[in-house]
């Protein structure tokens, strides 16, 4: 029944730590976020399912809000989500965390519909090694120019063709333009540790984008390049020009964004409980 | 050189991922916390070391402000900082963390001058798996009433036997009087996830003492006991009617208290830089 719409469509926000994962898509041999949701959705629902994301990971990125979508039957509609968020945390592993169920309506998918994706990318700065942060954030000993990263990261800002931006063999022959509405550079503390976090939320990102963009605000911030040089980068549409592309760590995956009421709560019903 | 005073000590305030590592004390055939910065230390110093801690750490548990001593010559007081801190950076492996290089008088101990310890116990409370809380925290599926936790909390405070909260074995023969400064039950978030945490302050630890604590604390959240319960547990000096102990991996040694002046921060001198 790939592709296939039925009656309604399941829809679940996931998290996973990336760093035992070759990346989001299945891939045969290898162990994926989507192999083992849809061996887990398989198992609830007895059945194949077709399985959608919001947006694919790369090996080594986190997420605490990517989306998925599966086409269900009416029967399937009626599970209770107690029996639906219970089943699916227990089907998968430690490693994936299921976040919430939704039910949308037949022929909704979590790629398709996505208005805006959020990505966290997270940079431990100094001379002091990480502890808690070690497996979520890039180190960075250089000191960063904050102030000049966020007069680079308004160049990103509203509507580029970021080819200089993408991962090189991913950019030929697709279009390349993409939405650049927010580019926040801010200092914050998790688990006591200092850390630079970068939020950028587009309509959609290229391979490697915000990555790329991160490595690209490094690169400023370290004070290699001027905050004006983010525009060039983006003019020259040519890879080559950008700063290096961050390493997977110390990005997440954070929320994705869908027309208000497309997404109903899996509520666990009074006579669930 | 073991156990004497030289011309005065360093000191440095260290953190570690507990995961992969049987506790902070040095065991032979082990791999441990204690082993891996002896190592580093006689790297740098080329000599035998004394290492003192402020407290030893279970197997599994983290630190982000574990503080050692160590009894050093009148030469070493002399090294630059920038290559006391580069250096044992460099020399540690990926899961230690310098945090700090202070220099004291000679005769300081990280123990015993030690005036009070900080812990901090987290638990992931509710039916989400965490995902970057996973290895820093204790998943708790049963929702936790933290009035009735707070209420209990209070019952720790002041100076106790705490027996019933020490790991049996290592109670019989030993003093078992502590003071707990402070023992607050609040809610937090940390990298997107909600967590609750347990900030326990007092003069010193029992062994397990705190994870224990942290145990006894979630019977009273989830119900199954009365705040008051804690004060019983405390009363009856018997580890067999305290709660369990809680799982190693939520439990971080966040800070050590001194005399103010103690500590002289071993600065990177501006001839250093």
């Amino acid at each position: 029944m790939s592709g296939e719409a039925l009656d309604g469509t399941l829809v679940l926000a996931v998290g996973y730590d990336g760093s035992a994962f070759s990346g989001f898509a299945a891939q045969p041999g290898r162990r994926t976020v989507a192999g083992e949701l849809v061996r887990a959705l398989e198992t609830l629902l007895r059945r194949e399912v077709d399985l959608t994301c919001a947006g694919r990971t790369d090996s080594g990125v986190h997420a605490l809000g990517q989306v998925v979508s599966v086409p269900v039957t009416r029967a399937e509609l009626a599970l209770p989500g107690r029996r639906v968020m219970g089943s699916l945390t227990a089907l998968v592993p430690d490693d994936v965390s299921i976040r919430g169920a939704y039910r949308a309506a037949p022929g909704f998918s979590a790629r398709f519909d996505a208005l805006s994706r959020t990505y966290r990318y997270r940079i431990s700065n100094g001379p002091v090694r990480p502890v808690m942060a070690w497996d979520w954030s890039w180190w960075v000993r250089r000191p960063l120019d904050l102030d000049a990263m966020r007069a680079g990261a308004r160049l990103f800002l509203g509507e580029h063709d970021f080819a200089s931006l993408c991962k090189a063999e991913s950019a030929v022959g697709k279009p390349t333009c993409r939405n650049v509405m927010a580019c926040d550079v801010r200092e914050t503390e998790e688990y006591g540790e200092p850390l630079v976090a970068i939020d950028v939320r587009g309509n959609a990102f290229l391979h490697s984008m915000v990555r790329t963009m991160a490595g690209t605000l490094v690169e400023v911030g370290a004070g290699r390049r001027e905050p004006s040089w983010v525009g060039e980068v983006i003019e020259a549409r040519d890879r080559s020009c950008a700063g290096p592309c961050a390493p997977a760590k110390g990005l997440a995956f954070m929320r994705v964004e869908y027309a208000p009421g497309t997404l109903e709560p899996w509520e666990v019903s009074s006579s669930d409980r």
